[in-house]
């Protein structure tokens, strides 16, 4: 790809350096920002979760070369990884390579992304001992190369489409932390939430705070839309949701608003709880496949912007089957204002390019006003 | 444990197996089929899903003899862990030992339980030639040694409680058959629903006429109310659910009820489409915890009863929290008639045995009327 370092990039990543208020260039393509805010559009925007992944093969090329973690932490690899779907499709929205868990290895957790297993925590959390080992440090520090990426991003996509930035939420960062991967019981997170709930609220209160501020650096870096990931959310019930995850989510997005771009709060599993989700806050929230998007909508009302909710899978059918989910999806979101276009979770592996191309001009064709 | 063969008890097999016109003996405990009813009962009912199973020490030093298809395939055997959670608490009703997958086995599947990664389906369909392959005998035969067992516990029972029969649904015996095991993207399913769809069909035909019979059969055999396991129907959008899995499961609920015992329809994940799974049929709509409860009955209606909803990790906690979530959704039902407590899901092997007989000696405690 190569990356021209020139005198006024050079000049925008000073003034970026120097904190939140930057100027961003304004975004060729607004319809996604415009969405963000509910205003209205040509056509519907549309981006993908993990749309820089596996499923391309110019990232599957350079995975041969660099672990994840390093393509993370190499600003120059994370901005050629972000800008491979920009370059490929006609997508509304570029998202910078990265993941949810760093920030937990900078709390101090060790982590490794092991081939065909995901994520581990080698030293995940157990008592209210390791809970209080955790650091909360500065994520322009700790961090920096994905503030780093952020910038290098924007000179890249020079004003093309808007690049959202984001973090893992609490409760999922929380999962992962005491899990040390990826569960499907959820029993020793639970487990902790309910018999050491001193621990949970001291852990989570440093995940608050370390989310909050990860987001609002990202923001200051140039991101100029946020979304926290909440994909594990929907394992609670909306009673422990409110109890033990609600107020620190509300803290973490509160803080990220203070940015003032607009923020995304996505859950997978979240049907049962919109109204929660909603209440935590989010100027956009993100619901999967597994709701109506106008039921969905109608709950949350129409202050809110909604993000989604085409089942991933849906991109393994024929066309015309594609075509029917995306008809039925831009249905019942009926043209109101406000409706990004999204899978319901990230884009799987094995998932056929040419039908990616295909989802995202049937996207803007379909809506089309 | 030791089953004594009377006379009384070969007069009672040989009428069970002339068919559905059994005379079945009045259960001294009724308050699990008064409610399945809707009618008052003096406190609510409770059972457990997997409540015969490996957190029971029991279960487990019986496993270390015998396979899990052993002791299904052994109606002896069965009974004997059929029995062991009525002998050690306070339930409300028995569920015969059997799993759900057996079924695909007597249709041509290879099946293996393999310990640590669980079922397995060594053949699984890809194809529509898979689909035509598959057989759909006469449980009353292929899985006659389910039907002994009901009819062997219900002589051991003798009465004390209500005997549950079940079956998983047509789609989730049908990813389990195409996807060869456990899954968390149903990949493979849904690429079949979508690529084709008549294979498809072909296949959720001849499970919806399986399913319907090896219910039917169960109740002939002396169930005196059957479940229907939906398990993953959750992973689907209500439109998918509607499209190419609603039409079976409502066939095999027709089929199961017309053999004049309540039925109760279950599935996880299931928030976002109430209404479909109601629609679909069912006595007793089972939900999981990722709804509240009170919501979840005004979606469905006071024309059903309702099973559930405590997160099976909630037995984890001490017991002071787990009071405390069996009080909120016990508020949640507000002594409606028609509320059978149950976890949201199966029981987790690691559940502290201690914690299942408070939890139900609690719900039969804070209950009472």
């Amino acid at each position: 790809m190569g990356i021209t370092i020139t005198a006024e990039h050079s000049a925008a990543e000073v003034r970026a350096a120097q904190g939140p208020k930057i100027a961003r260039k304004a975004s060729m393509n607004d319809r996604f920002l415009r969405a963000c805010r509910r205003e209205t559009v040509d056509c519907t925007p549309v981006w993908l979760m993990r749309q820089a992944g596996r499923y391309m093969v110019e990232y599957r090329k350079l995975r041969e070369k660099y672990t994840i973690l390093e393509i993370i932490k190499t600003p120059e690899l994370a901005v050629e990884v972000t800008m491979q779907p920009i370059n490929a499709f006609d997508l509304d929205a570029a998202i910078i390579f990265a993941d949810i868990l760093p920030p937990l290895e900078a709390m101090g957790l060790s982590l490794e992304f092991i081939r065909g297993e995901g994520p581990v925590i080698h030293n995940p959390l157990r008592i209210a001992a390791d809970v209080d080992a955790l650091k909360v440090p500065d994520p322009r520090e700790s961090l920096s190369f994905t503030m780093e990426a952020i910038r290098q991003t924007q000179r890249e996509l020079d004003g093309r489409v808007p690049l959202i930035g984001f973090s893992g939420a609490p409760f999922t960062l929380a999962s992962y932390a005491i899990e040390g991967g990826a569960t499907r019981s959820f029993v020793l997170t639970k487990s902790l939430i309910y018999n050491q709930p001193e621990a949970w609220h001291d852990l989570m209160d440093k995940l608050a705070t370390m989310v909050g501020d990860y987001l609002k650096a990202q923001a200051e870096a140039g991101a100029q839309v946020l979304q926290l990931f909440d994909s594990w959310a929907g394992a609670l019930s909306p009673a422990d949701y409110r109890r033990y995850v609600l107020p620190y989510s509300q803290r973490a997005l509160q803080v990220a608003q203070s940015s003032g771009v607009p923020v995304i709060h996505f859950g997978t599993g979240t049907s049962g709880m919109l109204e929660l989700i909603k209440e935590a806050g989010g100027d956009v929230i993100g619901v999967d496949w597994r709701v109506n998007l106008a039921d969905a909508w109608d709950r949350l009302g129409e202050d809110v912007a909604i993000q989604g909710n085409l089942d991933p899978v849906a991109l393994f059918a024929p066309i015309p089957e594609l075509e029917r989910h995306v008809t039925n999806i831009l249905a019942q979101a009926g043209g109101r204002p406000g409706h990004i276009f999204n899978l319901g979770h990230g884009i799987l592996p094995q998932t056929p390019v040419e039908h990616v191309a295909a989802l995202v001009a049937m996207v803007h064709e379909l809506s089309r006003r």
